[in-house]
């Protein structure tokens, strides 16, 4: 079989993002060749100029392209709604009925992966509590073991501190993934919240 | 909700990749922005190096990043094997028991799609037959309507020309995806590949 180089190169590459086979990398492969040549150089741009442009909002973590995002720039950090990836605060602003600020762990606490609470964005959750005098912290980690046991742990961090705690209400179903809920389960997880 | 202008442009990219739906494309997306730096622009150079440097071959019209064909320079064309697509090549070298060369269709004719012989490769393989005084055509477009209305238009093209025409045996599953299709099931229809 004749090995084209340039063409293995971007298979590689295609494979490396997450669920992609081999097939699926070089359907898309074939697609970039096929397409027009502003189609190849537009999607280049687009991830060079992603990777340069996104990075961390200071205050939540959440992707932005600003110092501090839109979010936490305009709302009311009283009310702050603790998520583990980014992902989940999409899915939580579908629902549109929660005003407040988000906070992104980037992880939740994990033994069997050797994460423990210093390796998650708990530190900086504990200073913009302190610093917005926050009254209700809402934990909407995954309803999973891991994100359970995260809420838990932060809970009882937050307690001794007068801070309000919530958990996402059921609604949720157990071993499911926030990513997927949908929007009046998340809606509906909002609004019956209740304190742990 | 917040819009991020890069981020959503990396999204819509990697949206008009075949098969892929924005939480998908998001999740692509989040890879990227995750990663090194030296990732993105790996990828992004990748994705212009394919386009720039593989074009189709000019005598077979399959992918190549010369302007002959590795299979088409150092293989015996008395033998021509026709598939649809650059993938079907793939799928056929797998089986590791054809030794001619190939000729990639770029389609099939399909009336429905307002596609007829002249906007399918039929013409240069014409050509290449003259050129070479090709024995034999073995017809590998895909086991469906499409595939074998084309091959019964090529066989009665060639069959004046005293062209042996054969089509994939019996061992290819109607209506199946030729690409799709195991080694050792294509080995076999190449085996017992009949005349038309």
């Amino acid at each position: 079989m004749n090995q084209i180089e340039a063409l293995e190169n971007l298979v590689a590459y295609f494979r490396a993002l997450p669920g992609v086979g081999l097939k699926t990398a070089q359907r898309y492969a074939y697609k970039i060749i096929n397409s027009e040549s502003s189609f190849a150089e537009g999607f280049s741009n687009a991830i060079l100029d992603a990777k340069k442009k996104i990075g961390y909002c200071k205050e939540c973590g959440n992707f932005t392209d600003r110092e501090v995002c839109e979010i936490c720039s305009e709302r009311n950090p009283k009310v702050i709604c603790v998520v583990r990836e980014p992902k989940d605060v999409v899915a939580i602003e579908k629902a549109k009925n929660f005003n407040g600020v988000y906070h992104v762990l980037h992880g939740t606490i994990s033994p069997l992966e050797n994460r423990g609470p210093n390796d998650i964005r708990i530190k900086e959750l504990l200073e913009r509590i302190s610093k917005y005098q926050t009254q209700e912290v809402i934990m909407a980690t995954n309803p999973d073991v891991e994100g359970d046991a995260t809420a838990l742990y932060i809970a009882k961090l937050l307690k001794p501190l007068g801070v309000k705690v919530t958990r996402l209400a059921q609604g949720v179903s157990m071993g499911s993934e926030l990513e997927y809920a949908d929007e009046v389960t998340l809606a509906r997880a909002i609004e019956a919240r209740r304190e742990i």
